[in-house]
C-alpha cells in the first residue's frame, strides 16, 4: 500500500506545476499546459511507486518512465530535479538554451534519466511497448525462483496527439497481443488539443478501442485533484499479470491558470498577471520563480534516499544470484559491459567466386543462423514477411505470451505483424532497454518509408538497432512500382547517423551483419536483393568494411564503374565488355557511403582518384550521386511490373548498356568542365 | 431488395476464382489465396450493388470500389474484365507482364476502371475515407431537393493486414468522426497472414475496436458461400446514414484448395494437381484456362447493360438540375473539366523589398485568405497545427458532420488530427475523387515523414495534392532537434514525380501556389518558414515559376552563391559583404529543384554557368547538392535545441560565414579538378 498523502504532496503538485511555468516563461517558449495538468499523476507515480536509483540513472532493474507527449518536458525535467537526478535549478533555468541539457523536447543521452527521446507524438508510449518487452524477455530468460533479477515496470504518460498516431495504434495492439501485464500507461485525457477541443477531430472511444486490443482500463475522474484515485488506480494495475493498463486520467490542462482548460493554454507562455494569480492561488510566493518550499525539497530528497535502496537490495539479490547461477550472471554482465559474445565474428560466413549466387536475403538468413545462437541479446523478427525476409533462423523460438502455446518470452523472434512503424518504434523501445539488447526488425525496403519517424529517432536516439530490409529495388519484379524502392536509397543516406549498407554479395553481407552488430551508437539498414548475386572475386568482409572499395581493377584504367549491391556485378560483367574492347576499367564497391565517407579524403582519393571518369550504377534514383560521380546510371522514375529481368533491360541496368555510358563518358570526360 | 441469386452466381464466383487462379499460374506469381476466398463478396457487390458505367469508367456519380488488400488484384481484374471496363482476356492472360495494363498491384491511371492505386497495405481503405469525404462534400455543396446530383457509395475490400496498419487505424477514426454513412468496408476475415494464423500477431478484437471510432458493425458467418448474408449485411449498411459500416465477413484463404485455410495459399502459384481438382469441384472444365463459361458471360453482359442506365438517368437529372440551378451546374461543369475559375490567378499577391518581412508560413496565409474564395474545388486543413500551419483562411467553414454544430459537410476546412499519415492518404482519396477537388493538408515539415508511405503514392498515383509543410528548418528554433527537418528535403527531392517547393519570400510563395494549383498530375510539398524573411530584390512570380533564377547579379561575378528559402536572403546579405570586398558575385534562388531540372540544360546554363564556382546554402543536409555545387553549406547531423538565430550561428549559416567560405572556394576553385 502507498505512504498515504498530506499536504506537502499537494504543496510538492503545485511546485511542479511552477516550476513548468517558470521554465516556460523564462525561456518564452515551450508547453506549460500539460506539465500543469499532469503534475499530480506525475507526482504520485514518482514518489510512489517508481522503484529507480537517482543517483544512478542506469541500474538495469529500475522501473522506466517514458514522456510520450514530450513537449511536456518541462514537468519531467522538474521531476527529474526534485528526485535528485543530475538536473539543476540552473538546469531549469536554461530550458530550452544553446547547449543546455533541458532541450524543448526530451533527448535520450542528453538530460540524465531520460530514458528515450520523445516529442514526435506516438513514439514514447510505443518505445514504451519495446521497454516492457524487453524486460518480459529478459525475465523470462534470466529470472530463477527466488531470484526476480528483471522484474520493473513501465509507466508512460501519454496524450491525445500520442493516441491519434498510427504508429501508437500498432503498437499498442503488439503490447496487447504480448500480454505486457508490467506496462502501464497514464493517458491524460484534457480534452484539449492545439486546434482546441477534441470534438473537432477526436471523438472516438479511445478507452474501448485499448479494450479491443486487449489492455485493461482504469479511470480517474478528477485527475487534477484525487491524489488517492490516482495512486489506487495504479496499483490495481500493477495486479493486472496478463494484460498492460491504460488509466484514463482526466485532467484540465494548464490547472490553476485563467486560461486552463483551453487550447492557449497549450503551449503559448503565460502573462505575468496569470502566473502571479496561480502562484497565490497554490500558496505559492509569487515574487519568486524557480522556488521549490523547504518541506517540498525535504520530502523529495527523502523519497531520494529511499530509492537508493532499491539498487543496493538488488546488486545483493544478484550477488546471490551470480553464486547460484554463475554461466547467467556472467552472460548478464558481459551484457550490461555491452560487450558481445567473445568469437562471435568467427562464425560469420565468408566465400570464394565459386561458391552458388545467392540472394542477399538468403545469404542474410546464412548469417542468422551462423551468429543468432552465440548471440542471445540479438532479438527480432519481421513485419508479416518472415518467409521472404528470411529472418527466422533454424533454432529461433517465437516470443510470445507465455500462455499462448505458441512460444513464451524468452523466445527471441518476433512476429510484428503488418506495422512497420510500430516495429520501428518499439525496436527503439527494445533497444533502450539496455543490457546489450539489439533488436532487428525486417520488411520490403520499399516500405521503410512507412517507418520513417521512428527510423529518424533511432538516429538521432543513437540506438544500435538493425533493419534487415529485403526487396531492395525494381529487382522485386512482378510485384510492380508499389512494391519497387526508388528513392529509398537517398532518403536513407541524406539522413545523420545511419548507415545504409547494399552488400553485393555474401561477403559483404557478412561485413554489413559485422558492422552492424558493433556499431553501437548507430541504427543500420540491411538493403537486400530479392534476386540471385554472384559472389564477387576481389569482396572480403575486411575490404567491404570501408564502405568502398577497388574491387577490381586494370593497369590505367580508362573508367571507374562504381556500384553497389546487386549492381556491382552488373559493372563486373560491364568491365569484362570493355576488356574486350581494349578499355581497361576500375570496379568499385560501394556498400555504405556513409562508412566510406568517414576513412578520410585519402583512402577515398585512392579508391576513386580525380581525373579518371567515375560512372555510378544503382537500380535506385541518381539524387546524391554527383558527389561521387561524373554520370550516374540508375531510375529516376517509377518502377514497372514485369519479371525482374525485364526491368532492368527496360531501364538500361545491363551489361551492354552500360559499357555503352561508360565508353560515351570516357569521350565526353576530357570536354567537361567544373 | 437485390436480385435473388442462382446457380449462375455460384458459377460465376468459381469462375473469377478459377481466372484468379489461372493468372497467377500464368504469370508464376503473384496472390490467388484472397481472391478466391473474396470472390462471393465482390461478386455480390458488383453484380447487386455497385451503380457504375463500365462503358465510362470516369462518370462522376458512380459507386467507387476500392481493393485496399491490393495483392489481391487478380480479383478486381478478373471483375473488371467480366463487368466490361476495358480488360480483355488477353490483359488477364499478360498478368504481371511487361508493359501490360494488369500490374502486380492496382495502379490509378494504368487499369480502367481502378479507383486508387493499392497494395502498400492500409492505403487503400484510407483513401476509400477520402472518396466517402469527396462524396459528402460535393453532395453538400450541390444537391438540392430532388436533385441528388453527388451521391455515391464508396466500398471497399479490406484484409487483415491493412487492418494493422496505423494510416488505416488513423483514416478509420477520422471516418467514424465524420460519419461517413456512404463509406461500406467488407472486412475479408480469413485469419491467415503471410506469417501463418492471425494468432501469432493479430490478436485483437477488430470489431470493437471500429465500434470505438464510431463505425457500424457487420458479420457475415459464411462468406464462402452465404450470398444472401453478404447482400444483407450490404443493404442493411446502405440504410446506416450516420455511421460507415465495417462488414466483418469471415471467409476460407484459397477456398476449394487443397491447402486452403493456410498461408501456403496466400501467394505461391498452386500446383497443377490442385488446380484441376479445384476446377472440377467447382464444375469447370479443368483442361481450360481463362474460361469464362457463356452463362456466366450473359449473366454479367447483364449486369454491363443495367449499368449503362444509371449514367444515363444522372445525365438526365442533371440536365434538369442545370435549369433549375445553372449557376451550380455551370461549375460543375468546370470542375469536371478540370478548369479553374478564370482569373484565379491574378489574386495572388505580389511584393516589393519595401514590403515587411514576414515569415513565408504568414505569406501562405495571405495567399490563402486571397484565393480560396475563388477556389472551392481546393479544401484542406491541419493536421493539429492550425495556429501554427496557418492554413485556415478568413472564411473557412469547417468540413464536420451535418449533426455536430461545429460545421457541417459543405464546410472545406480540415481539422484531421495528428495523423499525418492518414491525412495524406485521405488527401489521395480526395484527389481520387475527381470532380477538380485539390485537397490540401498542412503539419510541420519535420512529420511528413510520419506520412511517407501515403506522401509516396501521391507521387506514383500522379495526384495532385498540396502538402504545406511550415516549421522548415533549424528555424524552428527551440524545439529541438525532434522538429527540425535535417534529411527531408534531399528524400522527397529524390522521389519521382514530386515538386518540393522552398520559396523565399513573398513573390515566391506566390508562385509556389500557382505551380501547385496548375501542376494536374504532380504533387506539391510547399516548405514554408517559422521565422521572418525580407522580399528580395529581384524575386518574381515569373522568375521562381522556373523554379531557380538569377536573383542579383553583378558583372564578371568570381563565386555563385545559390540558396533556397530562408537562405537566399542570408546570401544575398553574404554577397553584400563580399562586394564590400570587391568580390563580385551572384546570387541565385532555387525554389524548385525539379522545375529546375525541366527548363533544359541551356537555361540551366545560364543560371549556373561553369567556369565559376558555386556555392550551395541550404539549411539542411548537403546530400545532393554535388550535382549543382562545387560546395556546399549545410547541416549533415542533427539540430539542437535553442533560439533560432543561435542554431543558425552555430551551424555558420550567418553571412559572415557564408562569405568566408565563399572566399576559400574561390581561391581553391583553380586547383580543383574533376
Amino acid at each position: 500500500m502507498f505512504d498515504p498523502f498530506t499536504e506537502v504532496d499537494k504543496r510538492a503538485i503545485n511546485t511542479i506545476r511552477c516550476l513548468a511555468l517558470d521554465m516556460t516563461s523564462k525561456a518564452s517558449s515551450g508547453h506549460q499546459g500539460a506539465p500543469m495538468g499532469c503534475a499530480p499523476m506525475a507526482h504520485v507515480l514518482f514518489t510512489r511507486f517508481m522503484k529507480c536509483n537517482p543517483s544512478n540513472s542506469q541500474w538495469i532493474n529500475r522501473d522506466r518512465f517514458v514522456l510520450s507527449n514530450g513537449h511536456c518536458c518541462a514537468l519531467q525535467y522538474s521531476l527529474l530535479h526534485l528526485m535528485g537526478y543530475k538536473v539543476t535549478l540552473d538546469d531549469l533555468r536554461d530550458f530550452r538554451q544553446y547547449l543546455s541539457i533541458t532541450p524543448g523536447h526530451p533527448e535520450r543521452g542528453m538530460t540524465d534519466g531520460v530514458e528515450v527521446t520523445t516529442g514526435p507524438l506516438g513514439q514514447g508510449i510505443s518505445n514504451a511497448v519495446g521497454l516492457a518487452i524487453a524486460q518480459a524477455h529478459l525475465g523470462a530468460v534470466y529470472n530463477r525462483p527466488g531470484f526476480e533479477i528483471f522484474n520493473n515496470y513501465t509507466y508512460c504518460i501519454v496524450g491525445d496527439g500520442c493516441l491519434q498516431e498510427g504508429v501508437a495504434s500498432e503498437a499498442a495492439s503488439m503490447a496487447g497481443h504480448y500480454k505486457l501485464g508490467k506496462l502501464i500507461a497514464l493517458y491524460d485525457a484534457n480534452n484539449i488539443q492545439i486546434d482546441g477541443d477534441i470534438k473537432v477531430q477526436f471523438t472516438e472511444d479511445v478507452c474501448t478501442r485499448f479494450k479491443a486490443y486487449g489492455w485493461n482500463i482504469l479511470k480517474v475522474e478528477d485527475g487534477d485533484n484525487d491524489l488517492d484515485a490516482i495512486a489506487n488506480a495504479i496499483e490495481e494495475a500493477k495486479k493486472q499479470t496478463d494484460k498492460p493498463t491504460l488509466i484514463y486520467v482526466h485532467t484540465t490542462i494548464g490547472c490553476g491558470s485563467l486560461l486552463q482548460g483551453t487550447a492557449k493554454v497549450h503551449g503559448c507562455p503565460l502573462k505575468v498577471e496569470d502566473v502571479t494569480q496561480i502562484k497565490e492561488k497554490f500558496g505559492l510566493d509569487p515574487t519568486k520563480q524557480f522556488n521549490v518550499p523547504d518541506d517540498v525539497r525535504a520530502f523529495y530528497n527523502g523519497i531520494t534516499t529511499k530509492d537508493a535502496e532499491y539498487e543496493k537490495e538488488w546488486n545483493a539479490l544478484f550477488e546471490k544470484y551470480a553464486a547460484a547461477y554463475p554461466a547467467e550472471a556472467k552472460e548478464i554482465t558481459r551484457r550490461l559491459r555491452g560487450e558481445l559474445a567473445e568469437g562471435w565474428e568467427k562464425l560469420l560466413p565468408t566465400y570464394t567466386p565459386a561458391d552458388k549466387p545467392t540472394a542477399t536475403r538468403k545469404l542474410s538468413e546464412t548469417v542468422l543462423n551462423a551468429i543468432c545462437d552465440a548471440l542471445p541479446e540479438f532479438i527480432g523478427g519481421s513485419a508479416d514477411l518472415t518467409g521472404s525476409n528470411l529472418t527466422k533462423w533454424k533454432s529461433a523460438k517465437d516470443f510470445q505470451a507465455n500462455d499462448s502455446g505458441i512460444g513464451d518470452y524468452s523466445g527471441r523472434y518476433f512476429h510484428y505483424g503488418v506495422r512497420e512503424h510500430g516495429m520501428a518504434a518499439v525496436m527503439n523501445g527494445i533497444s533502450a532497454y539496455g543490457c546489450g539488447l539489439i533488436p532487428f526488425g525486417a520488411g520490403f525496403l520499399n516500405f521503410i518509408g512507412y517507418a520513417s519517424g521512428a527510423v529518424r529517432l533511432s538516429s538521432l536516439s543513437k540506438h544500435q538497432v538493425v533493419y534487415i530490409m529485403t526487396h531492395d529495388s525494381i529487382g522485386v519484379g512482378e510485384d510492380g512500382p508499389t512494391h519497387q524502392p526508388i528513392e529509398t536509397f537517398a532518403a536513407l543516406r541524406a539522413q545523420p547517423n545511419l548507415n545504409v549498407v547494399r552488400p553485393a554479395d555474401g561477403n559483404e553481407v557478412s561485413a554489413a551483419y559485422l558492422q552492424a552488430l558493433t556499431s553501437k551508437t548507430t541504427p543500420t539498414v540491411l538493403c537486400l536483393t530479392r534476386q540471385n548475386v554472384p559472389h564477387l572475386q576481389g569482396s572480403s568482409i575486411e575490404n567491404a568494411m570501408k564502405g568502398g572499395y577497388v574491387l577490381q581493377d586494370e593497369p590505367n584504367p580508362k573508367i571507374i564503374l562504381a556500384g553497389t549491391g546487386s549492381e556491382v556485378s552488373l559493372c563486373v560483367e560491364a568491365a569484362k565488355l570493355l576488356k574486350q574492347e581494349n578499355i581497361p576499367s576500375r570496379v568499385v564497391s560501394l556498400p555504405c557511403l556513409s562508412l566510406f565517407d568517414a576513412q578520410g579524403p585519402e583512402y577515398r582519393n585512392k579508391v576513386l582518384p580525380k581525373g579518371i571518369p567515375i560512372l555510378s550504377v544503382e537500380a535506385g534514383s541518381t539524387f546524391g550521386w554527383a558527389k561521387y560521380a561524373h554520370r550516374s546510371i540508375g531510375i529516376d522514375t517509377f518502377g514497372i511490373s514485369a519479371p525482374a529481368g525485364k526491368i532492368f533491360e527496360h531501364f538500361g541496368l545491363v551489361p551492354t548498356e552500360v559499357a555503352k555510358k561508360a565508353k560515351l563518358l570516357i569521350s565526353e570526360f576530357p570536354k567537361m568542365t567544373l
